[in-house]
């Protein structure tokens, strides 16, 4: 049990943005800009690859009302979305969080960014995906 | 019209991973990392705030088998699912998209993180968030 479920129980305390049957919202305790804020599905699952589709399209669903509450309560006008899987990606509460990261210039997030080129597998690589897809129960 | 809304009409070639009458998903041509993939809505909105609540949960209900099957062509385990909202958030195409960006050692994608702690007006500012998010309709 990470502590977003107990959060999610009421067990730890929280500074709520949003709550329905699926999905709860709250601000970051330790935020990388002012109104940095959490967006959990109420089902435990540790990353976006093992949430079921429904409690992902509830996730999805939410989004745009709280990105633009985000946005009105701090008076920003840009922002990060943001969801990391796996410890390699740098997550940390092992619960599918998404940050909603006001981007301010001296917000805490830096996104350095290094873009490459397509490999020649590009091809086999999107057709092993759109298989593996179906394969899926799509 | 953004180069997006041009790949959803089939003007413009992409490697198709995964189509929907919502959604496309297709490997990013700059990619961070082999497999980085492209999620987006079929409705041509610029940001997260300004999407229909049923594109956005239509866009959240297909991450979960898309980051399976990135995971799987890829061998990647980690990943980072990014959205970028304006440009002082290095959003490029100003059309809604999510990026799946799988983590190796070598990924092109750095996430500097420099957390900070809650402000005295944390309260307040989760408490106009919930306002509003009530006010939007809910």
């Amino acid at each position: 049990m990470t502590i977003f479920s107990r959060i999610i129980e009421g067990e730890i305390p929280c500074h709520r943005v949003f709550e329905d049957d699926h999905v709860l919202a709250f601000l970051d305790v330790a935020p990388l800009s002012r109104g940095h804020t959490l967006v959990i599905p109420k089902e435990a699952k540790a990353t976006m690859a093992e949430l079921s589709d429904d409690a992902a399209a509830a996730l999805g669903r939410v989004l745009p009302r709280i990105c633009r509450a985000v946005c009105q309560a701090t008076g920003a006008t840009d922002y990060n979305l943001l969801q990391n899987n796996g410890a390699a990606a740098q997550q940390v509460v092992m619960h599918v969080h998404i940050h909603i990261v006001p981007r301010y210039p001296d917000a805490g997030l830096d996104l350095g960014w290094t873009a490459g080129s397509l490999g020649d597998d590009a091809e086999e690589i999107a057709g092993r995906m759109a298989e593996l897809i179906g394969a899926d129960g799509s």
